[in-house]
């Protein structure tokens, strides 16, 4: 996964599995498992899983070294996977992503290493009471305000500005990019299920990036993504209190104001604008140049260039209509 | 009331009752009342007020010594006890609370004496510019992370992780619990009248109760309790940006997903899942097992084990079959 | 315009308007501009806008020395005016603005310059890690929690609590103004248009005014006006999580329940009662002792005395009445 912000343990042995989720390969075969991917992206030395039809054709094609699936997609799967039958291959992967990167479920609260930046060699500015640990990276020109937070192998680039009480942990901050005040970027998202009555917390190796020149209001909160990243298109330009969750993608040049609310994995094209108050579910496509009106409730996939607004929302005509007095 | 979080102070006589809410009390009696309390609970030394007819079975049997009742209710009061008619109770019966515990109208700012903790001694790791007042309670094993405020005589479980920018008062926090930054906890909540145009704070003596294994996501507010305490179950999970007035008690094993506004005094039940942007009204009973969908606005109880969705909320199938095209 | 928060120029020469806003005065006159304006209350000295019929009549009567005008509307300026005809008069004119002030359309992160307050003399408290710039004042007896941030000329009237994690900029607090924890006030608005490919934020010279006595719940966000002020009237109180944007005015005893929205420039009347999640639109008007339900949307004016529900919202019975079973 090539990733920054976790220590990570080195292998585990494909017979040492049944420790963590309780899948066990019977045959004898010594094999050593280096680390998680997803399956279409997965090397001869991952490990990986299948719960889904909508991955068959990456299934088929996968260089996994081993998969845990479930029996109904047992069959699809490229021959020379060694494949692991779960009731739960989504769950027990994780158990695995836990294992290879143990803190990446939680928010960690470890004390920082504090850095010593060159501020007038780097033309940086920095507030009272900020935290920066010395594994961060500060481009040239940021300034940052006062009892900002910014967490180990972070990176903001030039002549971003950080505002007050910023937290930012696991992300990627552009150039030219603007963060206000009291906005936490890059927490673990919500992503839990109970099991056998306690809450198993799924992991969050994904980060966020904030693109070039984006501009993210006050008081917003982006969580990083569980497998995959977070995305802030380039010029995109977000109002106070919003809230988007881990795993979406947002194109370049959106508008989204006051106290939206976008739901996890959901994926958002360019130039869509989304009014003050505004919620998208998880899991749906939004196409380019989409503009939603205030309040709406999204609940199902919004073709390119298609104007919307209610709850659920529909064609703004047809919203105006039906509330003609 | 048995209440750590305020010095009380000792005692009021009850002929000087018409000092605090010009209600006086005509005969020759020389009593102390020495606390305030709820009807049900109060002890033959305490005060109460009775204006709602959902307490008259309560009035039979309380053992308070004073009441301040409505005239339409006077007469279902145990006779023992010394009745004081006002066209206000609530209001009157605040004014004595305010009498007894002065700051607990307002989100006391003063400045707080900092706590020494044995970190090594008890596996408690905290970061920087976070403040502790010397009278809280942290348990072992606990993370906290910086600028966080903790005020006094707040209790704070084991092994519980408390993100920055966190502010804790008036609570009791359990075991294992996850609170991420930027989160405030226990502040007075939106209980007010105006009177002779000025405002009338109510107090705020109640605690919050944050229980075992809970989880609370980013900037999210939970206010304490007028007379009673605000309460989330164990293992209940709640996302970020969610409000939680005052009196609000929530059971085990909710889910509520980000952007949740739950009004004051309402009772939810466990194993609750309730989605992103939902507004629950106030004074409401939510059974057990209810789903609410996405954006929904409750504006009415809703028994055990129902699937609503909608503004304002009805049956889901329902909802689904009047947004049909 | 009288800006206290603001390093402003001197002055621009007619003449070299086109450096800024590529706008010419062709004839061979010298003129000094030495301030922006509205067209209302410009001066003989000062250069203002004209884009919409909604000021034709202050166009007539108008004492500004110069006005950037829109083609069709050049005929109603008052012929004293030396008249510029753009294709976007109010760009154009906030380009000048942001010539002026050329720090307005940014929240400025910049290092403050600590104060220090005579707190014993004043009777004022203050928290650990709180950064209060030497330009600011701060009254009598007022109580300030900790890691608060208080920037350049703020100003603080008497007796006024401000919760911990507070940040005030271009900010008046009145007196006994209670603002909670975590709410940012003064901050520049979501006010910007894509010109070019590029992001052109709109400047922000006007203030944030908190009258007195009014009380603002945590985790707010109370962004300052473009042109004029944002303003919270007498005695009007606001819980938690609510947004309110630049240029909006809200009247006095108004109660503003939680998550509530109001969008840019939209004006409220005195005692207005707003439930939560409320959603109001933008450059709107509600009248006095308008009552909105809880969740509604509001997306046109609301005259004197209404009581109105729904998303759109509309009468209240009418609300009632659509939604019986």
């Amino acid at each position: 996964m090539n990733n920054f912000f976790y220590k990570k343990k080195k292998f585990i042995l494909l017979e040492d599995l049944y420790k963590i989720c309780n899948l066990s390969y019977k045959k004898n075969i010594k094999k050593k498992i280096l680390d998680v991917n997803n399956i279409k992206e997965a090397k001869n030395s991952e490990i990986t899983f299948l719960n889904s039809s909508n991955h068959l054709i990456d299934a088929m094609h996968s260089k996994a070294l081993v998969c845990i699936v479930s029996k109904k997609f047992e069959k699809y799967l490229n021959k020379k996977i060694i494949s692991l039958v779960s009731n739960q291959p989504e769950i027990d992967f994780y158990k695995v992503v836990n294992f290879f990167y143990p803190t990446s479920n939680i928010d960690d609260e470890k004390v920082l290493n504090l850095k010593k930046i060159k501020v007038l060699k780097k033309n940086i500015s920095i507030g009272s009471n900020t935290i920066i640990d010395k594994t961060a990276e500060i481009g040239f020109g940021v300034k940052i305000g006062n009892n900002v937070i910014i967490k180990p192998y972070v990176k903001v680039g030039n002549n971003s500005v950080i505002g007050s009480n910023v937290i930012l942990s696991n992300a990627f901050i552009g150039d030219n990019v603007i963060i206000k005040s009291g906005t936490l970027i890059g927490q673990t998202g919500f992503g839990f299920k109970y099991i056998n009555k306690k809450r198993f917390n799924f992991p969050h190796i994904g980060k966020v990036i904030i693109e070039n020149n984006c501009q993210i209001g006050s008081l917003c909160t982006i969580d990083r993504g569980t497998l995959s990243d977070t995305v802030v298109g380039e010029f995109t330009t977000i109002d106070n209190q919003v809230q988007i969750a881990h795993n979406v993608k947002i194109g370049n040049f959106c508008i989204i104001a006051s106290q939206v609310g976008i739901a996890g994995s959901t994926i958002i094209g360019n130039n869509v604008l989304i009014g003050g108050q505004v919620g998208i579910s998880h899991h749906l496509k939004i196409g380019n140049n989409v503009k939603i009106g205030g309040k709406s409730g999204i609940v199902s996939n919004i073709d390119d260039n298609q104007i919307v607004m209610g709850y659920p929302a529909k064609n703004l005509r047809e919203f105006v209509r039906q509330n003609k007095k």
